[in-house]
């Protein structure tokens, strides 16, 4: 990994992510596989898009990997880091819809850019159950916090926990769209010791922290029961990934007004969702309340008041 | 309507627009009741959302009729015209959603502005349908050509049919929403003999167009025989309808980034709708495709090569 140029170890590194990831996706669910359906980019570059729908697990699950060079539109371009518009980009970005409202919905990320005299990772991944199981999101948490453990000066878990519940946030719902779990950017490896390529010793470490950190919580998950109630309850719950997505998500909406591969872009949209209207909020004790009441107040999943035995 | 100040005018002639619509559409329904829910805005005014939900031809119908004043984020009120911050709406604004795939969704929005020294009104109404019926699409154009044609100097046809087409749009799919209608925006009477109250006119006359444009289509088309697949098309065609109000839509996203009332921003949305990973085109010669056509090349509906007999 310390040979040749960073962009190419990280996009060898993103592939390698995203192979093993639906390698251990695919062995959870039993069932579904996963398509391969690579893609080039006008103007330079391509990917590969793996979906997989209709498993036993997951309705839709989507894993994209990606390296594109090219010129940014210039209003675009003002607003990222570095000169010029000329921008390099690789990166793997994961979606995961199961069919069971007991499993969480899973997103995660990890990316480089490079843009003129600057180069920068970013990433994170954030947990969205429709159902609370505390333990399941000091799980997710406590994973990712080890993930930064072994990378001072790199990665500040405090930091980047309190950043995934600023960013994941629905202003015009004061919800947050999941319980958390970590968000980054903008690491340049300035002040730290061995620079970029100790940021892509952790990057590289966060991005094998993701199946320990979802898979044994979808495995315990799948087997739970519900019904048509619950059902309901996850489609409403999809309706606001999607209003977070196309309102909020910086990275669908910069594919949206780029001319990103639209069908990548939008893998992260659920199969199948809905809007009433004014279903307004759970009764109260119940569990869909339970959740809803996390989600408008983050919580610390490894204090002691994050209610897990 | 030639008493009083604009502003309270056109606030009554909308809520008035709101009474007889939900009555029209009450009767074509048959089964369904709209309900009514006032609402206070913080700040000033308010507004009335009435709801139809789970009606024999409509599985979601939303009439919304508001009357605001305030203050605008100094970011937003730069993006309007008219001095300062502070201003004062009225409008109506709907959305219909059929159950039936053969019925098509329709939007329609009358509203007036003012701010500072400026004020106008604008609105419009457009037509979504999944399957395309050449013969609807002249009727509802032809209604609104008709409520232009009586107000010569206000309404424009042929550029508030261009017009809508323009607005109506999903750039990243390279597709208008459905077959358009009238779009009109900062008709404030300048040149005018009449001036504002000449618009006013013919503003009442295109709402009180919207019964004739678009009840007789969704009377006659909601027998039609559909199945599954036909289900399974509207329910993927209702997510381009999401992604173009949470993405394009300038009420919307102004609703949403400003704290409007977030039940009723969002009536728009579908009760149930899907993503599915990279469809692809419809089989050639198939109805689905045959609608993606003309959403992709808009048509003259009133000209001699609409291929309506």
């Amino acid at each position: 990994m310390s040979e040749g140029p960073i962009f190419e170890r990280a996009a060898a590194l993103f592939a390698s992510l995203q192979e093993a990831i639906c390698a251990g996706l695919e062995e959870l669910d039993g069932v579904g596989r996963f398509t391969s359906d690579p893609w080039e980019r006008q103007g330079g570059g391509g990917g590969l898009s793996r979906v997989l729908a209709g498993g036993r697990v997951f309705e839709k699950a989507g894993v994209n990997w990606s390296k594109v060079e090219g010129e940014l539109p210039a209003e675009f371009a003002a607003q990222i880091p570095g000169g010029g518009t000329a921008f390099s980009a690789t990166g793997v970005s994961l979606v995961l819809h199961p069919g069971s409202p007991m499993v969480p919905t899973v997103h995660a990320n990890f990316r480089f850019l490079a843009k003129g005299e600057r180069a920068w990772f970013g990433g994170g991944s954030d947990l969205t159950p429709y159902y609370l199981f505390r333990e399941d999101a000091a799980h997710f948490h406590r994973t990712w916090q080890d993930a930064c453990a072994g990378h001072p000066g790199v990665a500040d878990h405090g930091k980047f926990k309190a950043w995934c519940d600023d960013y994941f946030m629905l202003p015009h719902r004061g919800e947050r769209r999941g319980v958390g779990g970590i968000f980054f950017d903008y690491l340049d490896g300035a002040g730290v010791e061995g620079g970029l390529d100790a940021v892509l010793a952790f990057v590289a470490g966060a991005g094998r922290a993701f199946l320990p950190a979802y898979r044994p919580i979808a495995a315990r998950r799948s087997g739970e029961p519900y019904g048509e109630r619950e059902r309901q309850w996850q489609l409403v719950r999809r309706g606001r990934y999607v209003e977070f997505n196309l309102v909020y998500d910086r990275g669908t909406v910069f594919g949206l007004k780029t001319g990103g591969r639209i069908e990548s872009v939008l893998m992260s949209l659920p199969p199948l969702c809905r809007w009433d209207y004014d279903p307004g909020d759970p009764p109260r004790g119940s569990r869909e309340a339970e959740l809803v009441h996390v989600l408008r107040n983050p919580v610390d999943w490894l204090g002691s008041d994050a209610g897990v035995e």
